[in-house]
């Protein structure tokens, strides 16, 4: 895959997903230099010490001078700034992208400040852990997982092809999306589940009938599956649902509607509403399997420590 | 642990449950005789093919003839017809009791039925997997697991003991709890997040803008954790909702009462109230990883075949 090798990667932010690419890209040979910006000392320190990076800058136009692809990998609610700090140092022929879970904000936020010469293709890997920051990352993040591009005017048709062809050496699926399709897919498959499940870790944690450490000790029955999840990183998180607000409330509201109806099935004693209803969803597991998204063992294959 | 041995085990269901506590009873020799009921031949002759029971009736009466441990693992909505089946037929001195998710409505449909000099203390072991039936169940699935007794009136000290010996025995750590206060414990740790799983995936499944091979698709970005638990079994689960109406409506109250606040925050684009909630949750989970119930493995540690 010689054509898909970059001459300079500039990762902007090297946490969980920019130092799993970084780890991919070296592992794969798909850039003659990996550099990276962060905005804190300690962050640079570690990604130069793992050596995932051949140089680390705190400022990210550093990052980008000479860089034939500059990702973005911080949290969507920066794009604006960095797409303005960088813009004057991009080199022409280059491509920008991101890895962003929102693409319509982010499309205007960055593509206003891409320089003409300037290839800029948002982008989003649907692929990630519950941990953060460049120790967190690992090669085989992408492996099997989809990356959806949402290409605009700005995206050239070479340039394109170019960065599908990176995503396939990481081992992802394409799909290529209209941004605004990708924010309602996504709202559904990722941003409300996250949003309901920090949701019940908060109610959870504001009983007073019941204490913390009860919903520790019983939280095998179904809760712990759901603080994996709330336990993503908060300032990313954050930024998603600013910056996907219309998807994000359209699909709340169907949420609520459907849970009003299990509320009132419950309330009335209505047995086969509850049955109809929890019966649909095992069919849905197993496609998901079958696809290649999830594994068939019991408990995802879940083994604790104490289980020793 | 000699004093726990029982004379004949009669588990009325085989399934993941049954069948679990006749693996862990087999491997610790906790019963001379272990015996099921089950209402379909299929379910017999798995239980019997695979070893797991000396003998598998169709009627819950012949099973518990001559037993000393009866333990109900069907459903709860099953309970007080079965109460009221084997009852004449319970032997002096035996123990009676159950695995239900559920046990304020448990003691009152059992408790009517046990006749004098029959000890009855309902049980939970909070354990499980999405899995159903007899080919399910594992002997370690209560190792380490908390199972939680709510004796009542009928329940004598000795077999108190007894009882509490068995569980520890299969590996379990035993809590003892009052019932209505086991039914709040739980809507909260199990039954809200088993009802919210259920929701989402039901929700997803009903879209029109997005097609359900997308929601396949791109289920790696959360949605899949849900399946899991949505996977579960229907008959199950719509008599767990039907049997503890009460604590789960007062618990679903609050988590909409908090969604609705999430939703608030989303749509003024109030991102600190957002962040704050969103920060609170990953000490939650490293308190359940260091109590041993979760693994501090990301992503579960969830292997999916295609990596390979």
């Amino acid at each position: 895959m010689a054509e898909v090798k970059f001459k300079r990667l500039a990762l902007i932010g090297i946490g969980l997903i920019g130092s799993s690419i970084a780890r991919g890209v070296r592992r794969h040979n798909l850039a003659a230099e990996i550099v990276c910006a962060a905005r804190t000392a300690d962050t640079r320190r570690v990604a130069k010490e793992i050596g995932i990076v051949d140089a680390a800058y705190e400022n990210p136009a550093d990052a980008v001078k000479g860089a034939d692809l500059v990702i973005l990998c911080t949290p969507v609610g920066t794009y604006a700034t960095l797409a303005e700090q960088i813009a004057p140092f991009l080199e022409k022929g280059a491509i920008v992208t991101d890895v962003g879970s929102v693409k319509g904000a982010v499309v205007k936020a960055v593509g206003l400040h891409i320089p003409e010469g300037v290839d800029f293709i948002p982008g989003h890997p649907v692929a990630g852990t519950e941990k953060s920051g460049p120790a967190a990352g690992f090669a085989e993040l992408f492996i099997n997982r989809w990356c959806i591009l949402t290409p605009c005017d700005q995206s050239s048709d070479a340039s394109l092809e170019r960065l599908k062809n990176f995503w396939v050496a990481l081992g992802s699926k394409v799909e290529i999306m209209e941004p605004a399709h990708h924010d309602l897919v996504l709202a559904i498959t990722s941003h409300i589940p996250h949003l309901i499940a920090y949701n019940i870790v908060g109610t959870a944690d504001d009983l007073e009938g019941v204490t913390q450490s009860e919903v520790i000790k019983y939280s095998a029955g179904g809760f712990r599956d759901f603080t994996r999840i709330a336990a993503s990183d908060p300032t990313m998180w954050r930024d998603v649902f600013l910056h996907n607000k219309e998807a994000v409330l359209e699909m709340l509201g169907r949420f609520t509607e459907d849970l009003a109806q299990l509320q009132r099935a419950i309330r009335w004693e209505d047995g086969d509403t509850l049955f109809n209803i929890f019966s649909r969803t095992r069919a849905i597991r197993r496609q998901i399997i079958d696809a290649g998204q999830e594994t068939p063992e019991p408990d995802f294959g879940r083994v604790l420590k104490s289980d020793d």
